[in-house]
């Protein structure tokens, strides 16, 4: 992998680069990727203009880097607060309802994730191509516990990020619901039955 | 609602209509909507700059106008295809299979759809409440006939949504696979079965 950040050494340039971090998810969200300037960024983070460049070679790195986080910090939040559950079914409406109080807090996620299929059509394509590589092996172990039935593990596992996706897209970014119970127990109903009738 | 086209009264009319609109497809897929001009969209088009706005006030309606037209297509080549099924199972099956060879067709669709949300949010927010406001209605029919389960109309559209656009994603958008019976019978095992084994 090509190098994205030149890590800081020191405590205060790990500040530092959070700053920009967190100023450049503002500006990404406010004006979207081709509107961002570097300028932007470092004015809105109150760090001189050529700080910025102790970090990242430029803003294409630079918003790749946020993906990458992004893609590690919800596998790590949902991770955790699946950590206790019992098997998968507990796991995937755990996952489900963490996943939306996560972006409850987090709405721009939406805005910055889906910006790269117009930025470089490839990074969407590993953003989740990656999704469903830690996704599968999740199910696989699963199944390999007896958890789970035999089901395509890749496909299931766009299935479940369509399912997260689409129902955090009504729930959280169109209705900003804040509690998702009612919403969870729904879609848990269409993997715990035959959701059609048998037919005739 | 707000007159977006105005409709061309003759056959020529239409025609020159439609080549502005398979013009401005193509240019809004590859420079987006922000780097697309409409000099670009009457060039591609070969028809005079003028032109343009005799259908059209500007880029924004031309652009909520395709929206539109697409969300009717979609709706059409499905309801189409699944005219002949008995029931609400199959009509799932042949829907998904035929949106996925649709969208095979029609790559594009993707980008000129989501980029909705960095045009103007509730365009897209309409997009995709319009489809689930009409999906809901299929899906209150089947079970007032009992071909489905008493599961919350809107959560399953979303849950449906999701699936049909994510298993597109990976498999036309990022695979571009050809056959699509495999991932559809797949698909349909997680609404035929209870996927996670029994809670012990």
């Amino acid at each position: 992998m090509d190098v994205l950040v030149n890590r800081p050494k020191t405590q205060r340039g790990e500040e530092t680069l959070m700053k920009i971090c967190v100023a450049a998810e503002q500006v990404f969200f406010e004006k979207g990727y081709y509107g961002a300037s570097i300028h932007d960024i470092t004015r809105l983070a109150s760090v001189a203009s050529g700080t910025f460049y102790i970090y990242f070679d430029g803003k294409y790195n630079l918003y790749k880097f946020l993906l990458l986080q992004y893609s590690h910090e919800i596998r790590k939040h949902i991770s955790k607060s699946i950590r206790g559950c019992k098997n998968r079914r507990e796991a995937e409406r755990m996952g489900l309802k963490s996943w939306l109080e996560y972006i409850r807090e987090h709405k721009h996620m939406y805005n910055i994730i889906w910006e790269s299929l117009y930025i470089d059509k490839q990074l969407f394509v590993d953003y989740y191509a990656n999704f469903s590589k830690y996704y599968v092996e999740q199910l696989d172990a699963a199944k390999a516990k007896g958890e789970l039935i035999d089901v395509d593990s890749e496909v299931l596992s766009y299935v479940l990020m369509g399912v997260s996706n689409f129902i955090g897209l009504n729930w959280v970014l169109f209705k900003d619901a804040d509690n998702f119970d009612y919403v969870v127990d729904e879609v848990m109903k269409v993997f715990d039955r035959n959701i059609f009738a048998p037919e005739t």
